[in-house]
């Protein structure tokens, strides 16, 4: 076994649901990780200072002084302590700026703030611009242009121009699609059966029909659509568990077809100018994401994975909690 | 007191969470009505027979061998029986012939059928049917042209020509909006006020804003809007209950939007075919739509409530069960 590295940084990813701790080494790279189901609506007894010591008091034990950083809903109102939102065009060195530190009853930790976009319509983030940051670290060709997609409960386009995001806006696609598995007259026929289209095994078919028909609506986009998840089954072309499948491809197709429609030039509508996309996170969502975007002629869209623990160690480099790495044999 | 009126036919509307009952004279006209919480997915002890003997049973004791029709989802496949839809384009002799008869025990009930539309996108109803023939029998006008809106969980959108239904559309716009105040994110700052934005008093500001939000939307739609409902409540430019108004506004602004957008000529896109539409239902939930429709320069929408009873009796008079009125003094 080999001698342990030497640390540099605890990274805490710290959701509602889910609390994520990663140790890194001195160029990001990981060493180790905890994950704990402490997210701020699920704290253990002795809340967030019971939580933090849980899941990273034994890295501070063997290596005291480590510093620490956390991202997510941990910095949100609801949370352990509110950090305000930074305004876009956001990079590394603003959102190092906005760090707010907390005195965790075992040591310092520094809270990273959310992104914000402004405007008539504002849109918010906290969180995920850890793998946006951690994206650009890991693909530095991203930066000048590119189109960043985390698919998810509320799924976020990004837009990163010259290294930093200029604008995003987020989906609610996943939210929609468990309220009407769970919640709705759609859901009910699978539910029946047990039915759950989750995983990577699901009905391709049905999928890519859903997102055709979204595509294939135009302007008119998939509200006449939603109920044909339910007729399509009385009328036996689509299985109880087909319907969820054929619903994930409308609301996934919808997203997309609305982004395109967004995209296109005003002057010459079939003109769209795409910038190169990329999908962040869980492969099995990414990979429908990538059979949809293929649907729509959107094709080598590449997906990268975990480059939320690089965006931790890029923003605590940007604040000088980290040194840059010597250049050691 | 007047002698009683001689009643002509018992018409049953028969839904998922109500039973409704009318007592109907000669002409159509509405002599007495019962209302009862015995959806088919709320019987009593007794199941449907027992349900129907206590909503009907009086008025048949009274006036024995009354033809008895029921419509709405009691003729579904969860139903009492069901009763196959019939195609569209469908008129009351299309929907009288499709009449199945069944003997409750007390006697014979002719259960109505719903309409189906095929197609590769196929929709169904069940009940409405019943609100679109009772609207044309009270206004003989509209069965030339007109677009029958139907407000509610399913919104349903029918196109009548010639007096028959020649299409229909079904939005999900009632059930999506008590999903996202229900059961997400969207709704949670109202929920934890105790607001509900039903009833008449609403806040009209906070609706137009999301109506006049999906209108500019133009191709692209709400998909990216919905999460400004969240956002807007964050940045403080709504209260949490304006942010139901607001969502409100957003799902029947795309309704509508979506609409607009098939009926554009597709040559030239700014230029809308929209025959006469006509609102039935709730008065407080078609006032809503009345207004939206109005910030689409939809104006002069006429709404008709009840007609139900009305299209019970008329689809009685197809089937013959009921003989025409005679001239009486």
């Amino acid at each position: 076994m080999n001698a342990p590295r030497q640390p540099a940084l605890i990274g805490l990813d710290w959701g509602t649901s889910s609390l994520r701790a990663y140790l890194l080494g001195p160029q990001g790279e990981l060493i180790d990780r905890r994950a704990e189901g402490w997210g701020i609506q699920h704290l253990p007894a002795g809340g967030y200072a019971a939580a933090f010591r849980g899941v990273a008091g034994e890295w501070l034990d063997r290596w005291p002084g480590l510093p620490v950083l956390a991202a997510g809903m941990v910095g949100s109102r609801n949370g352990w302590r509110e950090v305000s939102y930074i305004e876009c065009p956001a990079d590394p060195a603003s959102i190092a700026k906005g760090l707010v530190t907390l005195d965790s009853g075992c040591g310092t930790i520094h809270l990273v703030p959310g992104l914000m976009q402004g405007g008539p319509l504002p849109d918010v983030m906290r969180g995920e611009e850890m793998q946006i940051v951690g994206a650009l670290a890991m693909q530095p060709t991203l930066a000048e242009r590119s189109l960043l997609v985390l698919p998810g409960t509320h799924c976020k386009w990004a837009v990163v121009e010259r290294g930093r995001v200029v604008r995003f806006t987020t989906y609610l696609t996943g939210e929609l699609f468990a309220m009407l598995r769970d919640h709705s007259i759609i859901g009910r026929p699978a539910k029946e059966m047990g039915a759950t289209a989750t995983g990577p095994d699901f009905d391709h078919e049905a999928f890519t029909r859903g997102v055709r028909s979204a595509q294939e609506s135009g302007a008119v986009g998939i509200a006449p659509l939603l109920f044909t998840a339910r007729s399509l089954f009385l009328t036996g072309v689509l299985t109880a568990p087909q319907t969820l499948d054929y619903l994930s491809g409308l609301l996934v197709g919808e997203e997309i077809r609305s982004v395109v429609a967004g995209l296109a030039d005003a002057a010459r509508p079939a003109t769209v100018h795409c910038p190169a996309i990329v999908l962040l996170g869980d492969p099995t969502l990414c990979n429908r994401y990538r059979l949809a975007l293929s649907q729509f002629g959107i094709d080598d869209v590449q997906a990268l994975n975990e480059t939320g623990p690089l965006g931790l160690w890029r923003i605590g480099e940007a604040a000088g909690l980290v040194a840059d790495a010597p250049d050691t044999i």
